[in-house]
């Protein structure tokens, strides 16, 4: 089926039954809010932090945000990837019977998140796994692959380079293919980090009044903000959303081109290639066809915003510092666009007005090591 | 009244009161469980891991450990001391009347944490709070404290150097001592850490029954252990505990003589002065007076443990990398002695079989920062 109609069918109902099916496999993981962030984030920023961008001589945009961070660097191997492994995996039995899905096997490439989920869950439903991963992938997430993978075969770290090491797998050993991002299962698998979002932040706030800023008018959260790689966690979340009042971002860095998606849509076309060494490693692939369908359809997804590599290091910190929980550098693309990004910021302050916007963070991993964050801020 | 008359006081329902006076204060932080850590714990040491150690000779002890991470890092300022001050704020009030309190405000001396929790609590009552904090406390300590303090004044490290100078403050201004840990109200307050660890504990086995593994048998925690500073904490979670079949231990960092409280159990005496510059700074104090009535009583506190700066180390490595939430090294004591301490370990494997025992651990705080991070793994 081609990328447009298939688009077509991912539909809410779809994540539904996908959570259905992988819940007793997940970790229902924490929503927390933090009072400081909110005020920085509230804020307007100062014009030393402005200085040298395109905007630093308007008046700083006044945004009223509240926060609601959905920690998935706390899921099972420290990343959502968990979910659409879990699913895609679920489904292919199904489909094809266990017998033949444990004959054959499942095969796939990833810098890292997704190789330990594919690992992680072939592993718990008995199916051999092959797992292509770059050379160049961080030391803790080959660790995390090989505890559980059947076999780890290395390759260079562009999609071309992958994908040439697939095939090759497949040839020796017939496993099935669980693409790392651009397949429906695994889109409904990640989606179901949307419902959970929506679940508990409404049972949040039915449990704290105070924290019902909207009153009667609102139901769901205002905006959630997902970072964009291959697109499987937007493409996913969005799809919870459609027809919801909750409007649905996507973030990216900027650094060497990774803003591929937020640049595709500027100029209507996808970007196909992406060759770039950001700090936030699980967002250096271009987004899939079948999730630029998704992305590019504005009743889904009402924008893209790129960070410089320094907001997603200050995003970082201040998780470090103030949430106290652990995230790697791809996880905090949406709060920097969030406290950094003027135009993101003027449009919360336009269309949020007084009351603000409650905003659905998705902090997508966790998966670093106590050296990279001491390279990162030593 | 004396410590020891005082500390007969000190009961379950004590406890219970504090929490319904704090509750609407403070945050029901986290109850988190983690299957690597609970493998690392359940695996033998290895050689190379006891070198040096006095039992180095012996055979490793083979315990099975599961472990139930209550994350007072995620509670209000990042640290449990905010259940403690909220306590002895309200009780205050209650005893002398909110005009009496806002008018000559309250006065402590503190690291960092218990400094932090005042002035929010104080600032949260409106009661005006004078903090005095040694010169060397942590950046982001000193910058948390002035958030909400009134007044912060610097002394130098040791407690009588600091309890010169709040004698100082108290005669120029009539403010109220509100001391940070050896106090009936700051260890009331503690305490409900563990009620909501407990009562959390049970919800968890409640709805995941594979987490059951005692059955009809148990019910609640097999055990529970603490960092052990000035003992305020251990000593509210061992008040909590008291008749109840879950066990209660303490931690300390053995480096230049923390473990004044393990020694002083020892020699049958407290130890009353300390001056070890161990990296779990808040853990540099010598137990209180009527926190030492508390722990040094067999029915109370089981036992306390020391561990080295390396194994500390060592045990923020794994929370930081798996269990993914930001702890200061102060935090991990407890958990440090579960993985590394052979004398522990050995009464777990024979007190616990093989069925082994569900250990409750309280991260007691996350203030840190990543430049901290960094140059302890850089």
């Amino acid at each position: 089926m081609d990328p447009k109609s298939q688009s077509q069918s991912l539909t809410p109902p779809k994540i539904h039954a996908a959570y259905n099916l992988i819940k007793p496999y997940i970790h229902r993981t924490p929503l927390l809010t933090n009072q400081t962030l909110n005020a920085i984030a509230s804020t307007p920023q100062t014009p030393e932090a402005r200085k040298g961008t395109s905007d630093e001589n308007q008046a700083p945009a006044a945004p009223t945000i509240r926060f609601f961070f959905k920690c998935e660097n706390q899921q099972r191997i420290g990343a959502f990837k968990a979910r659409g492994a879990f699913h895609a995996l679920l489904r292919l039995i199904e489909d094809r019977g266990e017998e033949e899905v444990q004959r054959r096997g499942v095969v796939t490439h990833s810098s890292g998140n997704h190789a330990q989920a594919l690992a992680l869950a072939a592993h718990t439903l008995q199916i051999p796994a092959y797992i292509v991963m770059p050379r160049i992938s961080t030391a803790s997430k080959i660790a995390g692959t090989m505890a559980y993978a059947t076999k780890v075969v290395f390759s260079g770290s562009t999609s071309t380079e992958r994908e040439a090491v697939v095939a090759q797998v497949q040839a020796e050993t017939d496993a099935i293919l669980v693409p790392p991002y651009d397949d429906f299962n695994v889109i409904c698998g990640q989606g179901t980090t949307a419902l959970e979002l929506e679940e508990q932040y409404l049972d949040l706030v039915a449990q704290n009044p105070q924290l019902n800023v909207h009153g009667q008018r609102g139901s769901g959260l205002d905006a959630v903000i997902t970072p964009i790689g291959g697109g499987g966690l937007n493409a996913g979340v969005a799809t919870f959303f459609s027809n919801k009042r909750t409007k649905v971002f996507g973030a990216e860095p900027s650094f060497e081109g990774a803003d591929d998606c937020r640049r595709g849509l500027e100029q209507g076309e996808r970007v196909t290639s992406v060759k770039s060494l950001t700090i936030g490693d699980g967002l250096r692939t271009p987004v899939g066809r079948l999730n630029w369908e998704v992305i590019s359809d504005k009743n889904k997804v009402e924008g893209v915003f790129a960070v410089t590599e320094e907001q997603i290091k200050a995003a970082m910190r201040l998780v470090l510092e103030r949430v106290k929980v652990v995230v790697e550098p791809s996880a905090v693309v949406g709060l920097a666009v969030c406290l950094f990004n003027e135009d993101f910021r003027r449009m919360v302050e336009r269309e949020g007005g007084e009351e603000g916007w409650d905003i659905g963070i998705v902090f997508s991993g966790g998966n670093t090591t106590v050296e990279a964050i001491a390279k990162l801020f030593g």
